[in-house]
């Protein structure tokens, strides 16, 4: 039934890439523009998918665009700082009106995370040379679709628990390290009418984003996180009813019911 | 990309139905066949709905058929005790292995249902003349999908808390009667890589399978329940593994990938 | 073993009560007073509790005072606007810290409820006249310790879903209104090492906290919502860990195992 | 307030002792009397313990020993299909009634998890040689008081995911193991007005039950478990209720509050 496409905005912070020649030779087009191509790449739907970085004005995330999206996808690390509050609060908005958001590895310290879950989302971490094992909890939930578990990174770096969130409404993969730590790699939560994913492999170091699984797990997630085409795409918002509000609205429905005849 | 319809078997008690001249004339050609054609009339999805009755060999539910069968709805009443411990054991492995399950109304007390929930699923309840407001506390949730709330029953049985079910993965509809009680209505769960949607609406008595938003609660949970077109609908079975016996499995992969030249 | 008694602090807004005669009348010392009492009246517990309200400095909660807090309550409705940044900010560190938070009725508007929870926490209300029925739907909670299922408050304001809230890590009670309208009017969240429990019975115009199974729950709450003795009341915050970090740590304990000699 | 001690049966299998002489001279009097001196010396509370194994009369789990029992603990391996249906019938009402119950390692496979949890509770596994970490992700939470985050286990089975469970209430530990497999090691779930702990460290081959920190968290475990003082320890049943069947009952609490006045 579905024909319209999934209007995905890839947000990346954009720094790394222009200061660090080692990360820029990984991507050299950008985080964004590599995760970008994994949705694009992804053959089970179709996608409109666009870019947006920090420095752009307004973050490229202006109320025009995030009216065109469907999906945001969110990586940040050494300037969640710079993002503009009044940003935050127009993304955290969408999102509880219904735009599905996924976060993407440091982008748990982001501020539009933390608002969201609440906690510091704090976690333990190395830079090391961990190699990462992605263990799928939740089999048959469609963001695993396609991927074997565990999904092997040989090198990546160390994300560990204590990890400072809500629990989560589905918890879909665990990681472990070769130091030995676990990490919950792979978390959903809703909040308001909005679908979030929080995804940790990725890396701008090291070529993560280029791991057909992890890319793979990308595309999923944001096919999961879409809302639906009916959805009102509205805030949930405080109401005062009356006594028996809710009998007029009802009532064509029940007319032409036969039960009720 | 989903062309292959959805394959759902509506199992009935079927009793009622030829005990009960009042029944028999809300549902002349029984409860089955009106949820069945509840499903059919969904406009969202291609459906093949088959129905299957206590009383045919084997409840109507031999292993071809749950081969055939993505999801299978079950209401049954006062003859719970007279299915088979063997068919219910090979429903139960069928959900574990991703076959979708929805639990309708007095199914509460079906022995599929308690084996898989593990608790007595006993609640309270009243043969009363009660109306039933079914109220949405998971919006967006497909399972929701143009449904208002609240869903007005002009005539129901009362089912009241304390409902014995662990905490639902999620709880999609609470209930309140004219009377005063609360239910949680509709809720899902996930056990093995089987959906489960227990939704409480429904009885012989009053023409409620006639209600078209209690048919389309119906459509939508079936659509929800399905398993994907990729699983293996394997049940979930105990594995010895040698050490290191992910690393052959994951090399082909990691011999493409970019990030590990 | 537990001897040291419980540190209460119970935060009012305290202003109806100023502006207002008919609230007056009905707390004449303050709601904060009145809770206050209630939690003080708990026969099962020691307890030493205190008050602060909105115009103290700093709205009476100093880091001293958070210092000497095992549990804070929260009461407000019409000034959270006036509830200073900086004052939440500092009660939510706390509170990922491992302080006990309850938040009362309208207090579901504050702050440091929407700051905790991610959401708008929005619903549905109305100043009426409706019976409220709180119903248990998690037996042997400790919380619900000697209170009857249902309450029955015969006056109170409506609230009504949706609720705009995380998932519950658990759901305690469910109310009805005589409007029809339901409310998950009994929720707990663990955030950080902090338990949280929102309980939304009570109201400024309605004497609802002078009920005895009202008091009860608050009293029974705010010895859930207690963090152990043995906490060390530190945030989470991030860690970076070098290879092997916990074997020093582990060592002592093996030395002495059995299963090591 | 609470001077009566916790009265626990301990439940072992019993065989593996008497059969192989290398478990024999680890726990000389059986695994179930490690275990219980574990409980027994918990200095932070009074406990009565008694053991009970599968080659007494009915198990040793008589209507009379379960009336006198607030917590079980379960341990089996090679002789979950020796456990009489009925006794385990008995077990389970019990524990929907409020009796605690602690599933320990092998006893994932047991007739009475299975049938509490609804799923086939398989995983993978390995009887190698594996250093078990035991990572703490639910700080605060009683049943880790006292424990470092990660508790080491030089030598230990592996067992690893896909653990088919139900999504656990509440997830209290995760192990990795040095082949790189990941746990949901600690877990927990109500099931009627029961509570249930499964942790799965400890082992018949290697004398995991002398570890210090995870006798700590059996026996912190135990009393996580406990029932109230004031649980009426009756398994929900259903119940036909009248229109304002609750209306009697809560009068008198109604008259003597002043806001009924």
């Amino acid at each position: 039934m579905t024909t319209a496409p999934l209007r995905v905005t890839v947000w990346g912070e954009g720094r790394h890439e222009r200061l660090d020649p080692q990360v820029a030779e990984i991507y050299p087009d950008g985080m964004h523009s590599t995760i970008a191509q994994a949705i694009r790449d992804d053959s089970e739907r179709r996608t409109e998918v666009r870019t947006a970085t920090l420095d752009e004005p307004e973050h490229g995330l202006t109320a025009a665009v995030l009216d065109d999206t469907d999906v945001l996808t969110w990586w940040g690390h050494i300037a969640h700082g710079e993002v503009d509050d009044e940003i935050v609060e127009r993304v955290h908005r969408r999102v509880l009106a219904g735009m599905g958001l996924l976060v993407l590895h440091s982008g748990h310290n982001s501020k539009i995370f933390t608002s969201l879950m609440g906690t510091s989302c704090s976690l333990r971490w190395r830079r090391g040379d961990d190699r990462e094992l992605v263990w799928t909890v939740a089999p048959d939930h469609p963001i695993t679709a396609g991927i074997p578990s565990p999904i092997v990174i040989d090198q990546q770096e160390m994300y560990g628990e204590y990890f400072d969130i809500p629990q989560p409404d589905e918890l879909v993969f665990i990681s472990s390290f070769s130091g030995g730590e676990v990490f919950r790699s792979g978390c959903t939560f809703r909040r308001g009418k909005g679908k979030i994913f929080y995804f940790s492999p990725g890396d701008q170091d090291f070529g993560v984003y280029h791991h057909p699984h992890v890319r793979q797990v990308i595309a999923n997630g944001v096919a999961w996180a879409a809302p639906s085409e009916r959805s009102d795409r509205q805030a949930p918002a405080s109401h005062q009813s009356e006594v028996g509000w809710f009998l007029e609205a009802g009532r064509s429905h029940r007319a032409t019911s036969p039960h009720s005849s």
